[in-house]
């Protein structure tokens, strides 16, 4: 399979970019996988989305995100489980498979991580069910550990498969992003588990550049700008069996001020280069 | 025992403090215990701090800090090995049992994670030997996980234990500081494995608040300020044997712009805060 067939660009990477910039520089650069984020999409109106990604000839690899599911107070756990049905329904409409979803951080005052966490399992036990019905899969996310107290309790590959296992693989199976496992010497070994269950169920790719932004959300590499030995968990996935898509998600204030369509035919030079 | 025979002051937290400053301040508040770090103590000098020290009945816990062990370039490693068995000399001078190391980051262009921490066993194993008999152990810190890149390659505690077990726990063992571990559900069975095989050199406390600043070194909480929850980490640390000083080591621009006794003061009232 060639490096542009396993190449989806996530939207985030090219936000400045409308649905039909991207779904127009898409079509010049052959490249025929996005993944999409709500906002926009609500923006742009969902069915009109999924109507441009069908003509355009574009498959939606992954919606992101769901998630946020570690209030504790009932009215806001209800409105969270409300608001990610709504997010099931919106990834069938687009015709994707898969909903990402990163889990969330400590409510504010709490910090009972072990609590949080468990939180995530309740929304993903009655999730899980509400997606196999729409047909899409649910993929928790691990996110970076310095993420923990305000985005993401689930820190590790490790973790998440053990959130993941509690419910049938075709419900719940998990993303793996390098630019939060890189640095886990465990992480190897997690993938082939994911692998060996049949729960990766995303791969995305950022590299990991220093010194970190304030805020630590939007300084996330090009592909081979930084630490992340791409080769290596190219390889790790591979052995885990995993030949689907692999998004490239950057969040990254540098290339957002760029034009889109540039960024995106670096993009995708970067991701030959590291993949072929 | 009571909270402030464990308290230990890190000199980092007070940094603007000069080193009378410090010890003055500590007879003031009954605080006995100090962790002390290399470029102010060879600024005053070594041989007037270890004076100083002793004049005012102040025990140093730590010396913070050699390591850099990760370069690859034959000179580079030599130098940074002779300037640790200086450190270890100075920790002898100042009469503390402990060195705490900080391994480095990735060398320029390298993104090989598995070997930088190798590099840090092949120096561990020259320096091992050296700090023995200068009476000195080693404490190789393990830093989050956000600075694999820049600034350490042991982002957990599994990590750091399985570098120093290949040594006899006298010569090295690891530190232990809350804000690089809390985000860790295997933390605590880290702890145990560390207690038990008589290798927690040193138990450092700051608390995680965000959001992080640009750099991600400076934003370190105050004791209860945070995320972390700290009661929980010191039952970890009790129930694996562990009764030694507990520093507090806080980097924080905020801190350092107040005045210094002040910021002791609520350092050791917050810590009788989360310890009693």
């Amino acid at each position: 399979m060639t490096a542009l067939a396993r190449f989806s660009i996530n939207q985030m990477t090219v936000k400045q970019l409308s649905l039909p910039e991207l779904a127009a520089a898409c079509g010049a650069s052959g490249v025929t996988q996005v993944g999409l984020w709500r906002a926009p999409v609500q923006k742009y109106g969902l069915r009109a989305t999924a109507k441009l990604m069908r003509d355009a000839g574009l498959t939606v690899t992954t919606l992101c995100r769901g998630g946020f599911f570690t209030a504790i107070e009932p009215r806001a756990r209800a409105v969270a489980l409300a608001d990610n049905r709504r997010a099931v329904e919106e990834a069938a409409t687009l015709g994707t498979d898969t909903l990402v979803l990163v889990s969330g951080g400590l409510p504010a005052g709490s910090r009972d991580l072990p609590g949080a966490r468990e939180r995530v399992a309740d929304a993903l036990a009655e999730l899980g069910p509400y997606a196999e019905r729409h047909g899409v899969r649910l993929a928790l996310e691990v996110l970076h550990p310095m993420y923990a107290a305000d985005r993401c309790v689930v820190s590790t590959l490790a973790q998440a498969l053990d959130l993941a296992e509690r419910f049938p693989a075709h419900q719940v199976g998990v993303a793996v992003d390098t630019y939060h496992i890189w640095w886990d010497d465990q992480a190897p070994a997690q993938i082939a588990r994911a692998g060996a269950g049949g729960r990766i169920h995303a791969f995305q790719l950022a590299d990991w550049i220093t010194p970190l932004p304030e805020g630590v959300l939007n300084g996330r590499g090009q592909i081979g700008d930084g630490a992340i030995d791409m080769r290596a968990w190219r390889g790790h996935m591979e052995a885990a069996g995993y030949t689907g898509p692999i998004e490239v998600e950057l969040f990254n204030e540098e290339l957002w001020a760029r034009d889109g369509r540039e960024v995106l035919a670096e993009t995708l030079k970067r991701f030959r280069g590291a993949f072929l």
